[in-house]
């Protein structure tokens, strides 16, 4: 259940709440990735320390690693990672498409080898839909086709055709199987696809809408094409999707595309960048990216910054590089935190800047003040 | 300063309190090690929540990486680390001993090129001491030699009157100096070396106890020598030890082999084992150590053991096998924890074993049930 409880008068920008079986969360919202079923290095007390409501997991790296008979006899994600706060999944489609040559698309799903032990496997949208289902998540994103980019206009029409039959698949699986976790019925979120074609995008969505689902996600962004093209791709998309429904950009992105994005009526994202970044010594700031492993930094005492998350604080700059110089695990674990914290923190001053009417502000402050970086 | 609170019936084991200039700590106690100002993979605020009360740097490390002038600047060690309890500090002649052909032990000290970038160094007994004095440490240890095993007696016997000179000169520059940490005295601790040789030992302690320590570590153990070599070498110390200082073996050890050197007199133990092993996927429990990357834990959802520490139960050993395989940091994080928790927890229960007059069955329950494995 989704509830829109305000409106940014000069965007597109909504302040909503949606309900899933294990608990409320408040959008616009960033979703911190557990891929393997941990948010990487983040313990689950710190998950909750720093105000993350939702987390990610993916369905192809579970199904393949540990496996869904292990998944099953541990009662599903939550309980297997110690997390009892809502969990997305996602379907696999994305994972599956990125193996490039190591799988085959057929109208049951995809034939692919995996990436740990080489072994066949197959994904297909029932099979998707029944692993998240042992998985447990609160929110289970549709099997889809993820094109590439660039992607010619009858190779993108082709396979959106295909996600469009995958998705009635979907939603006669889980209609006919009513999925349920923590005794309440899990959402299913439909993905828009159709590259970077206008007519395509407002078709998904259309026919996702006609079909039905708990909430959309804007698909195949974030897969290396250029800024506006990932801007026009939600554009083209938002319009055909109802208002009484969460959207969700997969996989994005840098602050100030997010703070962008909200602008455009996107209500939930996922982004590795915090967690990634973190290993690169990358730390996010209100001013951009510092890369704290530079000489600059050997003699700075001061904290990352100083809206620091209280568990990054008393830590400085000079102390973090000579973690990082050392290979000592803490140091990436600090940034890792305060990155995921900036990430959290960045939705959550959205949230009060649309409830109390100054998101504009808010957006063209953030975004002139954020200089990004290479590393970003 | 240092009060003998009570000693065992059955045996040599004691339990003591050392004020030190940053806090007091309880012993026997267990001192998680943090060689380059990080115990590998923790947080402070963790280190807290298992009881740490006193910590490790060393000397050596912190004085090539980052290097003193960071480590003044920094105000010492317990602000670039974030650490506001006790630190007792290594004077680095056990690291540079083993630095092997790249170091030249000469009168005034040692001669060595350093681990990280090559460039030539000198660590002598004063400079040790001053060193330690910038890092602030609460407890320093005297710059001494400590020789392989095995060693000769000749050899043994020159080296030590070299570490009791550099002795004589560790006190004088103490005395001149007069450190300070937390604005009041720092504490410094001699080492009784003597290789395997029963009089040696006995000269080294009767002779640093002559100049004067505030407590006494039995040092050149854990050096690769049969564990009963081990158990004389501190039985042979120990006797010549005062009663109203505190002793530490240096570099030990085992579950069983801390408790049998606490029933022999020793009050400090510091070891990187219970991280070293966390790396190897391997974890403490009082049946001895469990290698939780083997197949058996695949489908465990026991915790590591029923009294392992808030912070990681909830966590199975299936889910800590697959963080593990799948190369997440959560697992080496989560075994970290635990091992720590039990050296700390496991000195916890001698301390109340020896208070309550049942250390003797303790010590004989405890080395009965632990089954050592190759791991430990």
């Amino acid at each position: 259940m989704f509830t829109l409880l305000g409106t940014d008068p000069h965007s597109l920008a909504r302040r909503g709440r949606l309900v899933t079986p294990h608990g409320v969360i408040e959008t616009p919202i960033f979703m911190p990735v557990g891929t393997q079923g941990s948010v990487k290095t983040v313990h689950p007390v710190e998950l909750e320390a720093i105000g993350a409501q939702i987390i990610l997991g993916n369905t192809y790296h579970l199904a393949v690693r540990p496996g869904m008979e292990v998944m099953r006899e541990a009662g599903g994600l939550h309980a297997f990672a110690n997390w009892n706060k809502p969990i997305l999944t996602d379907s696999g489609g994305f994972q599956v498409f990125s193996l490039g040559k190591l799988r085959k698309i057929k109208e049951e799903g995809v034939h692919f080898q995996n990436h740990v032990d080489g072994s066949p496997m197959m994904l297909g949208p029932e099979s998707a839909m029944e692993i998240q289902s042992i998985l447990g998540s609160d929110i289970a994103m549709l099997f889809d086709e993820c094109p590439p980019h660039p992607c010619d206009a009858a190779y993108a029409a082709k396979s959106l055709d295909l996600t469009l039959r995958w998705a009635k698949r979907c939603r006669e699986w889980v209609d006919k199987n009513q999925p349920m976790t923590n005794g309440k019925p899990q959402l299913h979120f439909g993905i828009v696809q159709g590259s970077s074609y206008p007519e395509l995008r407002a078709k998904s969505a259309r026919e996702l809408v006609g079909i039905g689902f708990d909430g959309y996600a804007v698909g195949g962004v974030s897969v290396g094409e250029p800024e506006p093209e990932m801007m026009a791709a939600v554009e083209h998309s938002i319009p055909h999707l109802p208002m009484d429904k969460p959207r969700y950009a997969m996989g994005l992105g840098t602050p100030p595309q997010m703070i962008e994005m909200v602008a455009r009526g996107i209500d939930m994202f996922d982004c590795v960048l915090p967690t990634r970044l973190a290993r690169h010594s990358t730390a996010f700031t209100d001013e951009g990216t510092l890369n704290l492993k530079n000489n600059t930094f050997a003699r700075d005492f001061r904290p990352i910054s100083e809206d620091t998350h209280p568990l990054c604080r008393g830590f400085t700059r000079a102390y973090i590089r000579h973690l990082i110089k050392a290979g000592e695990i803490l140091g990436l674990r600090l940034i890792s935190l305060h990155n995921l914290h900036f990430y959290l923190s960045l939705m959550s001053r959205a949230r009060t800047a649309i409830e109390e009417g100054y998101f504009n502000e808010f957006r063209k402050e953030f975004t002139a003040k954020y200089q990004p970086h290479k590393e970003s």
